[in-house]
């Protein structure tokens, strides 16, 4: 797996956090290409003219800063232009910004003047800093997402009980009991991952390079799935907490969610990063919300002051208790662990040490984990709440028992919703970082690797929101809908990165190995448990859903890892590309096709011209009527000075010779094909002439030269036959076609 | 308006039935275009090369008749070769078309050979033959149209006048008389116009010639609405013949009624014509399962033996009978005379003498029409047949009264159902014919001028399929809910083209004028009354969507004839294109911008280069990094002998330095700039860049080269940033831009 680890190997510099430089999108020549850069060079040399008469050729000064001052232009109507000088420079640098992106169609300029509004303006590459995280600020920020969870999963747990009536119910605090080991499992495990990637070991990371490239798929696909539904999970679960407090919202949660969906997209595009205090304080007021409520609630629990729960509505049995209804709970309840994987991701954001912070930090947020999670749960099994009917959530019933309806309800829920927010983006930093870690490696499209101007992975960004969007309506915005899709991926993950880990001790065996061993084992054992437990119980309600997506994204992580490899291969500069420098074989005029079948490699003949002289040229122009478009095209044609044919496709014989006709009165400056097309069709007829042309004559380039009509709104483009456009779409599957389009603007 | 004659002229050969001739898409050159284009031979004898060096340079012989043979010649791997030689000749030509049509990818074979299967092999132009029809078979397929309707009309009017219980019933009678009365009269009417315009009138035409364009805009949109709702409407009633016979399918209305739609739509692409004794036979069925009906229907009523008639189930009044209940009935039940103007649109399709033979034709269909009206309508009032909450028809309750449920029944609903298919079929021929003539006037887009390979207007037919399918579900397939819609469209087209024939008879003075003038006139009376009757009494059922389609189309028309005569116009050979010819006024290297600003007659200096001397060139090659792609772009670049300026887009100073040392190691051959974006934009600074280039040296045409990789499958393109097709759509619009792609294949 020697390979996984040079693709991964970006882990190293610490890039995990920031994206990655531009170095990876354009990887550096390695020595061989740059020795076939240079041959290739030396035979410029033999065949082409000297530099220096090209320079002297060039009638343009290419450097633009020395462009002359706007004033001193007579600006030209229509045309646009604009000043570039600022682009190297400073103090005009947002200014050339702005007009360099300016658009040229009025839509696209209005679209423009809405995204700035909204997204701000572009920001520079060095606008990247790294910040530095305290633990005070680092604990809230990462375990926004893994304490928010325990807004929904003892609800998620209870709706799942409830179908076996008051016996189901018995079974919470067991579950709640095994569900608080796992979670100290888990957490003593990634205090392990931690220590040993202290520049961040995310489960893609670490499956990756300890396991091989399809275990850190699989995992990344996991992970992947887990932050698509944690934006639907918590944004369900956000929306339900506002509306158990204005039940008059009911109606419009999924417009709702689909409402703060969007605003996370804009948000996240326009580049929110972790802003300190901003994103600090909803964890810190869910937090201390929730303990006033567990507080508050077992003090009057058991001072006997709590008045009586609502009767639970529910509370008949529907059927019995069964292993698989245990089971089921229990995957449900375990989503109150999804995001501990978060600090192990961000260890290089600490402050130094940073391994040392972010371990304690991990311990605080797995205590205050615990504590809000039994206190809950305790809270619940005194009070006898359960998930009701009446379009509240669990929690809005406990602060409602506690606090009544006053302002410290307001807060409970105001917290919570707050923090589910802060989780759902939590996820919209995350999925594009992982995506663009894929990316890097060839696993997904590289668009995923491109920067936005305000240096937000917007394309991953974007497809996040879609997705979820996509999820949450489907599920109509029902939190406990979404709950059996959740624990799959998340589970994936987590037992994938901690069997890397496991691997990772066996190999290393450095000090201690033996007990970090254990703890990661214990950690995968049990993480392996609930992945089982919820793959099973949970498949036909949604599972299947999660499974599919993972399956499908590692399936096509290989496809597009294919794919990449191909082309780079294809393109890459290589030894037998110019080791047989091919020269003419046919002269000008033969019109053999005895001429070069393929090279001595084996390749065919073609597309290996890499010098000038190897190029020869035909022109062929297709032209439908004679009008000013297609007279510009054939003077462009001849003025290249390279042997030129007219075409002309004609549906009749009559037509042909009208057209002729008209080559005569031209004066028939440039050689004439008319072909017959009696069937109509221009677009074969053409590519067939073309396909034709290059079998009798191998070694020539043909260059078609299509006149077009550009027509200056989009719409108007539906009135004209596009020819060009078909003509370019059935051309380029051909070898050796260049396509050249002549515009003509109405 | 003399010049909407000259635009409606092609109606004068008879080109009415067939489609237009190729010349009507391409049309000649006027005397001024052809001295225009002698004198801008003559500047090309004057500045180009001789034509004998141009014809001697090309390294092919063009003429691919004389193509060796396929075995002679080594077939390339990848390569896919056609011979063509076939393409002029006449034995190889099925198998020539076969291959010219084959798309280039593995999909597009695919979906050609599923094509092939369903439409049939394409048809040469010269297949186009010009039937005609005796008066047996020209008055069963001219008259399906407007006989069908006599399934629907009455229960449609029954419908309305149901809701005033008893006392609305009793309007039966007198309204259907004066249906009946109206029908005369437009019967009447239209034999005017079948004398005054021999060569087909269809309302277009008719309104067109004699009141000018707008009003032939709003008939044709009449026109076109109408088709497109007798498509919804016979299919709707077909599937109701077929329902009541078979209960169990009132669920599948929509899917039955959607699939006859799509076979519909198949056998027209195919291009079925008028095939005789196939579209006869379900007339002269129909017909005769009518006169059986109704003839053993009164037998019965009239003798006392008829069964006593279901009791009406909604005989309770909801509301009493108004002016506007009246209207409403009157409106409905006029739909039976949808497809009166067919006859006088085919006249030409008649044999010798046409128009007396279709004005036979058309008394014929008049007498048939009004006497299975007036019968059915007996018969209704006799059996006291009310439209039931049964999922049956009227009609399927009068057969069941008359005949049981034996074979004559069956007989009756197959009957109707196929007359019905075959009306809907003629709005297949016809709605495409509108079009293409409205097309060929600049009123429609020029696609739906093309033939499709079987010689059918494909588009024309697609677009009918589409927009009667959405209006066809959207009410469900429900006959009556469709019925508002239809009397607008129809009667519009009416009045339009009667009252354009009394501008006729007006204009000619003729004998007899006074006479025709007075038919005419009577019919336009009543046609108008009817169309606003419909109009206005229905308005808020339906009929709003009518007038909104029809202002729609006119409004869409006219803004397509302006865009087109624009275009026109700044595509001809103009005298002021060449009288004024631009010789390059900057010498290369001055690169001042105080260049040509505009020309003398107040155009921009822009792109009216018609002369290879007048174009002065510059090549720009963006290039992303080193590799066979853009090298290969590069080296073409070069080989056109003509300036070429490398151009490198540098996210950062580091990135671009290192690109220069690629450069330096290469050999420096070509002049290289790069331009740092520091905001990762590539396609805005390249744009920007160009025009800059062209504010520089406006006289310059930039020809900018593009390395394109180009994927096997074009879902790999999703893979690639596709920066060649994003650049060509950013950059098209700029002035005297080129774009050249230069493919890689993977």
């Amino acid at each position: 797996m020697s390979d996984t680890r040079r693709d991964s190997g970006g882990s190293e510099d610490g890039q995990q956090l920031g994206p990655p430089g531009p170095s990876a999108a354009v990887p550096a020549l390695d020595p061989e290409q740059l020795q076939v850069l240079r041959h290739l060079g030396r035979e410029w040399e033999r065949v082409s003219r000297d530099p220096e008469v090209w320079r002297r050729a060039l009638p343009v000064d290419p450097d633009l800063g020395s462009f002359p001052e706007r004033h001193e232009i007579r600006p030209a109507p229509v045309v646009r232009l604009v000043r570039v000088t600022g682009l190297g420079g400073t103090e005009h640098e947002a200014e050339a910004a702005e007009a360099a992106d300016l658009p040229p169609t009025r839509l696209g300029r209005a679209a423009h003047r809405v995204r700035r509004a909204l997204l701000g303006a572009p920001l520079r590459n060095t606008a990247l800093v790294r910040e530095r995280m305290r633990k005070l600020i680092a604990l809230p920020v990462l375990s926004a997402d893994v304490l928010s969870s325990v807004a929904y999963a003892p609800e998620a747990m209870l709706t799942v009980l409830i179908v076996a009536g008051a016996a189901g119910l018995a079974y919470t605090v067991p579950i709640s009991a095994a569900i608080v080991f796992l979670m100290l499992a888990v957490a003593v495990s990634y205090r392990q991952t931690i220590r040993a990637y202290p520049h961040g070991g995310g489960s893609y990371i670490v499956a990756g390079e300890n396991l091989g490239r399809l275990p850190g798929l699989v995992a990344a696909a996991g992970l992947m799935t887990d932050y698509i539904l944690t934006v639907a999970v918590s944004v369900a679960a956000g929306v339900a907490a506002i509306t158990s407090a204005v039940p008059a919202l009911v109606p419009a949660t999924v417009p709702l969610g689909l409402g703060v969906i969007a605003v996370l997209l804009a948000g996240n595009l326009r580049g929110i990063r972790q802003a300190g205090i901003l994103f600090a304080a909803p964890t810190y007021a869910f937090i201390a919300a929730m303990f006033a409520l567990v507080i508050t609630g077992l003090v009057q629990a058991l001072s006997g002051s709590s008045p009586a729960a609502p009767p639970a509505p529910h509370a008949q049995a529907a059927q019995g208790v069964g292993v698989l209804l245990v089971m089921r709970a229990f995957a449900s309840g375990a989503t109150a662990m999804t995001g501990m994987e978060a600090i192990s991701n961000a260890v290089p954001a600490f402050r130094r040490v940073e391994w040392r912070n972010a371990r304690t930090t991990l311990t605080c947020m797995a205590v205050l984990l615990i504590t809000l999670f039994a206190g809950l749960i305790a809270l619940i099994e005194l009070t006898g709440t359960v998930p009701g009917g009446t379009h509240q959530t669990v929690l809005s019933q406990l602060a409602r028992l506690s606090f009544g309806t006053g302002w410290m309800y307001v807060f409970v829920q105001a917290a919570t919703a707050a923090i589910l927010l802060l989780a759902a983006n939590t996820a919209f930093n995350d999925f594009p970082r992982v995506l663009s870690l894929m990316a890097r490696d060839n696993h997904a499209p590289r668009i995923f690797l491109r920067l936005g101007d305000r240096l937000a992975f917007s394309n991953g960004i974007i497809l996040l929101s879609v997705v979820a969007a996509v999820i949450f309506a489907a599920f109509g915005g029902v939190t406990t809908a979404l709950i059996p899709l959740y624990a799959v991926g998340v589970f994936l993950a987590f037992t994938l990165s901690q069997s890397g880990m496991v691997v990772h001790w066996w190999r290393l065996r450095g000090p201690h190995w033996r007990k970090s061993l254990a703890f990661n084992a214990t950690g995968a054992t049990l993480s392996a448990l609930v992945l089982l437990t919820a793959a099973i119980a949970k498949f036909t309600e949604g599972a299947w859903v999660a499974v599919f997506i993972v399956g499908l994204l590692v399936l096509m992580s290989l496809r597009v890892r294919h794919h990449y490899t191909t082309v780079d291969a294809a393109l890459r500069l290589r030894p037998h590309a110019i080791e047989l420098p091919r020269h003419a074989i046919c002269s000008p005029g033969t019109g053999g096709v005895e001429g070069p079948g393929e090279a001595g490699d084996g390749r065919t003949e073609e597309e290996n011209e890499e010098t000038p002289s190897e190029i020869h040229h035909l022109s062929v122009v297709p032209i439908e009527t004679v009008d000013l478009a297609s007279m510009r095209a054939l003077a462009y044609a001849a003025s290249l000075q390279q042997p030129v044919l007219a075409l002309h496709l004609s549906p009749s014989e009559e037509e042909a010779e009208r057209f002729r006709g008209y080559w005569t009165q031209w004066g028939d400056h440039l050689p004439l094909e008319v072909v017959v097309s009696p069937y109509r069709a221009i677009v074969a007829p053409l590519v067939n002439y073309v396909e034709a042309l290059h079998l009798q004559r191998p070694d020539l380039t043909v260059t078609v030269i299509l006149p077009e009509v550009v027509t200056r709104r989009w719409w108007h483009g539906l009135l004209h036959d596009r020819l060009a456009a078909r003509l370019r779409r059935a051309l380029r599957h051909l070898p050796k076609i260049v396509i050249t389009t002549v515009p003509f603007h109405v």
